[in-house]
Parts: C-alpha cells; structure tokens; sequence
C-alpha cells in the first residue's frame, strides 16, 4: 500500500534499517492546511501490519522524534509501523502566539472552539478521525497503537481513553498529566476552548479518569526524575492516583537523573515499542 | 575520571541509556580555539573502558551524530566510550570559506600549511596527538578505535593507516577514499596544503595504502548505492583495489537503496561498535 498513496505526498522515501523511512504530507480536512507526517515501514511489512502512532511535544515537528527519538532499529525488529503526525497546523494563514507553548507547534490535539483559534486548530479531529483513516487507507489496515512525548503524552493519554475502540495500546514519555490544573493547560485550554472549565475536563487525562473513562490494557508511562517540568507542569503522580481509584492499569516507571530530552525519549523507546507489539499483536 | 576534569569544560551532563552523554568543549593548543566535542560513557564506566572517536563530515559538528547516530544503546551494551569531535575549528577569527566544502566545518582532518588556513586549521594535529592525550588522561586510558562518516570516514581511515600504533581498530560510513582524485579533495587540499600534490598523498587513504601503509587489523566500511556523492567524490572502489594490492583486511559492504544520510549511519552503527568492541577488547 505504501509503495502507491493517493492522499500521502512521500516527499522523501529513505532506506533505514532495513525499511523505509518515508517523509511526507497530506491535505487535511480538518485543520485545512497541510500536516507533514513521518512513517516508517519495517522489513517485510505487511497490508496489517501493526502501526504505532507518536505524538510529539511542544515546539516540536514530526522531525524531532523521527531523526533523534531512535525508534527505527527497534520497530525494524519487532514489525512495527510507526506515524510521527506534526504537533499543530502550519501556514501564513494560520493564527499563532508569541510564546512557544501556544499556536504553530502547540496544538495540544485538541479541537479549538475559540477565535482566532478554531479555523484551523482542529488536531483531536484530525489525530482521532482523519490521521487514523488516512494511515488505514494508504499505509495499514492493522490495529493502532498510540504514544507521545510531553504535550504529547498528553495526547496520547486523552485518546486512549477517548477512543479505546480505536487505540489499542497506549503509553507516554513524560505527558502532561493533569492540564487543567498547570500552566501550560491554563493557558492553551484557555486560548482554544475558552473560559469555562468544563469544556477542558474532555481533554484532561486524570480528569477522564476520574470520570470513569478507562482504558482495556495497561498503560506504560515513563518520568525522569530530573526532568525541570515534572512538579509544575507534568504531574504524572495526579493520573496514578487517578488510575489507581479507577482500576486502570498502569506501569508508571520514575528514573533517577533522566531529563525531558530526547535523550530520555530514545533511552526508553525499545521498551515502549516492545509494550506496544505485545499488545497490538496480542 | 570523567567525573572531574581539569581540561574537559562539560556543559551538559546528560543522561541516556543508562549511561551519560556528555556535550563538552576544551581550550586546543593544535587550533588556538576552543573545540566542541560530546563523549557517551556507558554505564558501569572503567577508568580503561575503551574508546571510539567517531570524526563528522561536511558541514557537521559533535551534535549531529551524537542526536542522530544511534549509537548510544548499543555503545551502552558493548562497554564503549564514544568521543565525537567537532569537524574544524570556529569562532569568528578563524577563516572561512563561502562554500561548505572549505573552511569552518571541513577542516578534512589536515594541518593547514597555506595562509589564512594554517593559522587554527591544524586538524590533524588536533586529531592524532591532543584529542588522544586528553582522552587518556580525562576520559579513559583504554585502547582507542577510529570511525567516521565521508569527510570523517577519510579522516578515520588516514589515520588508521597513519597511527596504527594508536588506533587500534578502524571503520568508515562512506569515506572519501581517494580525496587527490575529487573535487571535494582538490579544493579542500588545495586551500589547506597548496598546490603540490606531492604533500595531498600523506592525506589520502588510497595512496597511503599503495605507499606501503597497512593496518593489523581487518577495516570495515559501508556504503550505500543510493549515495549521491559515491562515484563523483566517494570513490571506494579505489580503496578496495589498492587494499586488496597492499594486503589489506578489508570488509567493504555495498547496500543497494541506502543513501549518504544519517538514516545510513544510524542503520550500521551497530555492526561498526560491534566490529571496534571485538579489536579493541581483544
């Protein structure tokens, strides 16, 4: 399927460790702008093969993860695909913020109600909707896992439990746990969704929680005990206790010294990539 | 010992794999200027833990192998220290080309004989006695191999042929095997040595094998057949001739799709640290 797709532009089709690291985009629908995407097929892939989905974090690309977060030797191995979406629209035409925790490369997969914002910030349609329908109709009829890295993290954690028909495994590197209680929450739930509160919760991992959304399988989740966010903004003790009230399943690992780099990112990417096949593959 | 260093300035101590990525500089004598570098120790670090200097290539510095390379889970379980030097000196006197085939980031691993290059590019030099002196009295006083990647990979495989009394083991990911013979070597030697060729050869690992120069140990090189540069500048067939001429161990694996990018480093870097780990651990 991937040697021919109709919707995906491969600008770049690169041999990498025995498969092929395409570099690419689409038209989207739902946020009506392009999205650059990254996919990596393993050697021998198959029309099911299963496809892991990454979410990266705040400033970033899908470049970040897919040059430095070291998944290809592992997804290589285990026959796994991997989907690196980018973290909000891009274009002239595309409303922004001063700060880097807010606009282009910002999106926090939500979809925007508020002006300026909700002409083209619509990332929870387009990772929960269009992204999945896209990967099952030109890259993989296989079943999806979903992970990410800080901002995210978040994300993954939110359509995990959103959508557990749709994602079947989960896992987070460092996640924003509990956005509506920090202040990168505060300020892009604020600009996106508005002032009331209420609308938040729908995008708040611990708040779904706590609201009696599970997911099927344990969720793997991994923290670096040096990583500068932890207390003020990623709070990963808020959606244990959460979990833990709620019988979700969870392995939340805290290691000594890890920063928020990708360095952490690439030091525990085998062991995700090893908890999503297990579960995919099932 | 790379807890405390007298010379080693380390910016950044990261952690990664269990081990430490360090981003580093120190003040050269060879160059007169301060040289970026990162060193990975693996965990459970010896004071002899052996050591592989991985040498960038065109337009590189320390950073991009050390973000792209992948070389850090596998250096993590075969025991490696990694050092990745910086690819020429920098700073705002130091001269400079418009191309990025001269000059700042293409120092091609030579001491400049000819103004303004001889002032600071004293690459050779920086390679072969400081950067080896100051591993060994900071960083590990274990046996050294050499690796790197076109630009990189000739400054590797020269100075295999050169100090092999010093680099134990040798390896390359798409040297420029025969620089006297390219563009990229005419210009580069050129500037840094004048225009008698005779004085180019003590820089070119094809001549230096037909001028009698060999290494105990069998070299390993990869090279993908979907590298833009392999006809025009990369040349290894030139290499293999006068190896297999000279007596030369010689493992050079040709991979058909596979480009000149980092994807390719990153997808043989195991099978390099494999092939430096068995030599230098003997």
């Amino acid at each position: 399927m991937v040697e021919d797709t109709a919707k995906l532009n491969q600008s770049k089709v690169i041999h990498a460790f025995g498969g092929r690291q395409i570099i690419g985009s689409h038209a989207s629908e739902s946020t009506g702008t392009p999205m650059a995407l990254s996919v990596f097929t393993p050697p021998g892939v198959q029309a099911d093969t299963p496809v892991l989905i990454f979410l990266s974090g705040l400033t970033c690309t899908e470049q970040n993860v897919t040059t430095k977060g070291a998944f290809q030797r592992t997804a290589a191995e285990l026959g796994l695909i991997i989907v690196c979406p980018d973290t909000s629209p891009r274009g002239d035409d595309v409303a922004d913020d001063e700060g880097w925790d807010l606009g282009k490369g910002a999106g926090f997969y939500v979809d925007a109600t508020e002006a300026p914002w909700q002409a083209h910030y619509q990332m929870w349609r387009y990772i929960s909707e269009e992204l999945p329908a896209l990967i099952h109709a030109e890259i993989s009829t296989g079943p999806l896992g979903i992970t990410g890295h800080s901002m995210g993290g978040h994300g993954a954690l939110v359509a995990g439990l959103k959508r557990p028909d749709l994602f079947k495994s989960v896992s987070a590197f460092a996640p924003i746990c509990n956005p509506c209680d920090v202040a990168w929450g505060h300020k892009a739930f604020g600009a996106y969704l508005g002032a009331k509160r209420a609308a938040w919760a729908a995008y708040d991992a611990t708040a779904l929680l706590k609201s009696g959304a599970t997911h099927p399988a344990p969720i793997l989740i991994d923290q670096g005990l040096a990583d500068g966010f932890l207390d003020a903004q990623l709070r990963p003790g808020s959606f244990a206790k959460a979990a833990e009230n709620a019988g979700q399943g969870l392995t939340l690992r805290m290691h000594p010294g890890y920063d928020h780099s990708y360095y952490f990112v690439a030091s525990f990417m085998a062991d995700h990539l090893a908890h999503h096949a297990r579960i995919l593959r099932g």
